[in-house]
């Protein structure tokens, strides 16, 4: 396993970074396969747009460069990139002067039961809803005890992923994954603009079925909207898509569009 | 400028802990005099609490012992205590093995303007709301980019504080302090059972005024009830108690009640 901080490999940090401090800072979590990223491109504007809307400076072609170098040096696995806001003194207040810091941690690729992407998997209905924050909406950052306490809530493998609404009820994401719907060919997911994450997958397929004519939507989904889905599936760009087979008492076959939309990103190594 | 890693002197963490990953912990501001924290006990109780609604294990004695002997070396200052879940693997999930860690760092007393304490501060109107959220709500943990948002969002010297409110419009504390109304001879504050931290000033000021036969009242507060306020203040265990003079257009002379409040508290070295 391979740890960078700051481009050199080491495995600590300063005490005083504040992305531990106050999780200020931004993740991205990227699939390596044979030395390359394929989503690359979108984790690295995804984490670039995060840091414009945090206030963080940021070397794109820089970041680029350095994901390159250490995905090339992983080989196969899971390159995690973190970028804080770097040092800071007491107080909420940042300086515009923090020299932002960032660390590359690697680990094998997780080894999930084939049956999930097979046969589907069961969606555990978690209690912890997602707080409602435009202004930290979409993005994929280092504040994250509502997933944590989610994920935290089942623990058979029985449930593949967890099931997460927001506080006012709404159909949102996975604990770890965006989520699908399917209703009379097209496809749905949720908007994203109040909480969640915008996953690169998601992106990707949204781009990848748009050009190949199958309607989609971003927008609120009802929980009772789920349940009356012809077809239910979460994506992520570590297991690709995993078909949703069962939530609470409702049981769903794996749909012909799910199928199709797992062909499609094949050439991506899913 | 003292720094501690699980009670050894040392600047550095592991890159795997997840109080940098996910803000997978919590922490404590305590003011040190003399090689004393006054409010330790007020301090270690919402530690405990925390650490108890996040599922991370405590030894409240040993934080206790660890504390006052990190007090006895600042001498005086600042303490920051931050406890996090520990080192973890990549995932959400907790695994109930982690081996909590505690940092501990010293910083010098912060220098206020002597006039925000006589006369009183500007408050900031920030747009950023905090988000509402039970599960985290009253907590001092480690997901605070809401208050990094706020506190950007003013640079000069003119405000002394920023108010925050929730996403519903309540107005709830400051960026680093809570917020007392006084209205009628009545003590409010907000209610925080969705959001906000449950500072330890204001727990003492609601302990020590109650016993004064003073009435209390901690509910939720419309802004309309704020511009109406007779007196409004603020305060944290770091600053004690510092009126708010004004608001947008709304101006306020030092009321009676928090200049008494204010000698209330002298005993404590504020």
């Amino acid at each position: 396993m391979l740890n960078w901080v700051d481009g050199i490999p080491a495995d600590a940090l300063s005490v005083k970074d504040r992305g531990l401090a106050y999780g200020d800072g931004l993740f991205e979590t990227i699939a390596v396969r044979s030395g390359r990223a394929p989503l690359l491109s979108r984790h690295l504007h995804r984490l670039s747009d995060g840091c414009q809307r945090l206030g963080i400076s940021c070397d794109l072609a820089m970041l680029d460069a350095e994901l390159q170098r250490f995905a090339a040096a992983v080989g196969d696995g899971v390159a995690k990139f973190i970028v804080t806001r770097g040092d800071g003194q007491r107080g909420y207040a940042p300086t515009t002067t923090e020299q932002p810091r960032r660390l590359l941690q690697s680990s094998a690729f997780p080894t999930y039961p084939p049956e999930h992407a097979a046969q589907g998997v069961r969606l555990f209905p978690c209690q912890t809803r997602l707080a409602e924050q435009p202004l930290l909406a979409g993005m994929k950052h280092l504040n994250r005890l509502e997933q944590v306490l989610a994920r935290a809530e089942w623990q058979d493998a029985e449930h593949g992923e967890g099931l997460m609404r927001d506080t006012s009820g709404r159909v949102i994401e996975g604990v770890f994954s965006n989520l699908f719907l399917v209703k009379d060919g097209v496809l749905l997911t949720a908007d994203l603009s109040r909480c969640g994450v915008a996953g690169v997958m998601r992106a990707e397929l949204l781009e990848r079925a748009v050009s190949r004519s199958i309607s989609c939507q971003v927008r609120d989904i009802e929980y009772a909207e789920l349940l009356a889905a012809d077809e239910l599936f979460l994506c992520n760009s570590l297991f690709g898509i995993w078909p949703v087979r069962a939530l609470a008492s409702r049981d769903w076959p794996v749909g012909p569009l799910t199928r199709k939309l797992q062909g499609i990103i094949r050439d991506l190594g899913y």
